[in-house]
């Protein structure tokens, strides 16, 4: 066998030479004389691989200096819990936009420590579309808008912030370092690792000087907050409160160290914006293809469409199997087909879906 | 340069033959043609892993059929909230044994959603011991008792269970796997994966029926719980409320094959407890060492000691490392030498130890 195409939504494709440093790195990490996991996260060794892959964030996101960067556990689904324990008062106004199914997890949670409302929601069009960016019209009390930036299962994104004064929070697991995001304008940014970044089990936390302040005035509203979902604590402590994801980290330093060889965010999102336009491309040259997401909120990360034959898509998704283009098959709550092209996935593997797609429609149309 | 002989505390040293094992699947895994990582948590192929690491589990530390087996994040710092949170009423009595520093964090947690009180602490003397099992007196209206089993910083553990009628709970982080254990006779048991189970990243928790049941009351008492931290919710999602940390649930569960192959816990027991003692006998045998824990509360996973001549403590860490003996350094709260003798360490690596031991004392005794 060999490696195939891999379009999965996540945990996605990691680029193949990065999986080679991490194979070497297993057994032997630097001058360890151990493996990268055998190893004390107090060790200078790892605190090198920590800082690197603070210092690489920072440098690949355009990360303000005086924001922290955090690395995390428990996913993006902890953080929709965290980020309003930490920065909302019980009686705060907070604002989320709904575009889909974490958008509206993260609502969820909010909503059980702090007066959080709908500001926005597609979900009667079943998430096609995100706001134009006037769109939103937060509460003249909101203490912050939330928004996700890129929905995995619907294939939509934002191309832009909401248009609004108030602060902004993001959930940017789908899409982070994938385009030039302007941080500077966020207070928040949180991402799970396993699309962009690296594998499962390491979450990214991006909090502006007012969050981490913050955290001290609803920490005293609340009587406190637990030492493992305190920011300020893992702040203080770099993220080693206790012993954090070692190979995790490690991992996404390796995927950023990539990145920043690709050229960094200019470059990644220029490759990434033309092969999904051609991919959008495709879809849009006939009928035989009913893309999901309206034109002008279409994601670059993950494109999702339907057959005009519904009765078709199971032998496209097979098919492409076995030419070697694997996990074409939509989210469970949508259906269809849902092709995820994150940064890893070689340009070839959107090129072959398309001639794939070509002979299919010439085949069965 | 090679692999040493890793005595290091935790994250700790693993089988080479998993690491050669977790290399191949960094590349591919079984047929999915791609890596272990880069695969779906709603695969079938990562729902087999899944289900044989707790198929292992079960075998391995005879857990009951019906008691639940949860894979989680955040290690056991995180369980010290969840467990109270999930388990105490706020108005419950929680008895907490204060054996060390984890032992006293998870005190600490507990003391913010429950009456929980300290009832038996050897702070006083450094933690250089454990209750014997009769001298545990819980308050009568305890809802549980919390013990620490195995106390990595101060090379404390305890031989068996208190000897109460109370529920008991503990944290195994350090000693999991390495013996026999009466799972039965606990309601809730939990570990950090990274000294016996596999990297860091992955706690695993067990939980009898009584707890799963108690959480309902508990979460209405408490007007509902955080979705990530109910474990309710990650037993009804088979630890898969969200992506899990797929990468450390793999390695986890080849670890425990590991296990199985080497005999099961009563094999490794015998071999972990002739080690420990070999090496314990070495430092009775002459005023020379000054082991840190009482005779009766010694553990066989993490040896602690200093040197009457405390001035060559520096030179003894220096020279085992120039010997391919590394990591003997102790915590940085006790000072001294720490020998952590996990699974997955050789039995000539303790015997290399004994032996350079016995030659630093005659350059230096």
């Amino acid at each position: 066998m060999s490696r195939a195409y891999n379009f999965s939504a996540g945990p996605g494709t990691l680029p193949e030479s990065v999986l080679v440093e991490l194979q070497a790195a297993l057994l032997e990490f630097s001058t360890c004389r151990a493996g990268i996991m055998e190893i004390s996260h107090r060790s200078q060794p790892f605190e090198d691989v920590l800082q690197s892959a603070k210092a690489r964030m920072r440098r690949v996101l355009g990360v303000p200096d005086d924001y922290a960067i955090l690395f995390l556990q428990g996913g993006a689904s902890l953080q929709f819990y965290q980020v309003p324990l930490n920065l909302a008062l019980p009686t705060d106004a907070t604002d989320y936009i709904d575009t889909g199914t974490w958008a509206s997890k993260a609502y969820a949670e909010a909503k059980t420590v702090s007066d959080a409302k709908v500001i926005w929601s597609s979900k009667a069009t079943t998430y096609d579309r995100v706001p134009a960016p006037m769109d939103v019209k937060p509460r003249e009390a909101a203490a912050f808008v939330h928004y996700t930036t890129n929905n995995t299962i619907y294939g939509t994104q934002c191309a832009a912030p909401p248009a609004t004064d108030k602060r902004l929070f993001a959930d940017m697991s789908s899409d982070i370092a994938s385009r030039p995001i302007d941080v500077a304008r966020h207070d928040v940014i949180y991402a799970g690792a396993q699309k962009n970044l690296g594998p499962s089990g390491v979450t990214a936390v991006l909090l502006s000087p007012w969050a981490l302040a913050r955290v001290a005035e609803v920490k005293a509203a609340r009587g406190g907050l637990p030492s493992m979902l305190d920011y300020t604590v893992a702040a203080a402590n770099d993220s080693m409160y206790n012993t954090p994801n070692t190979f995790g980290i490690f991992a996404l330093e390796r995927v950023l160290a990539w990145v920043e060889g690709q050229g960094g965010l200019p470059a990644v999102a220029q490759r990434i914006s033309g092969r999904a336009a051609r991919l959008y491309a495709a879809l849009d040259a006939s009928d035989f293809w009913k893309p999901h997401a309206q034109p002008d909120s279409r994601s670059s990360m993950n494109v999702t469409f339907r057959l005009k034959n519904g009765d078709l898509e199971g032998a496209f998704i097979k098919e492409a199997h076995a030419a070697g283009l694997m996990e074409l098959k939509g989210h469970r709550s949508v259906g269809g087909m849902r092709a995820s092209l994150y940064n890893a996935l070689p340009d070839e593997a959107v090129d072959a879906l398309i001639a794939f797609m070509g002979e299919f429609e010439r085949r069965n149309g």
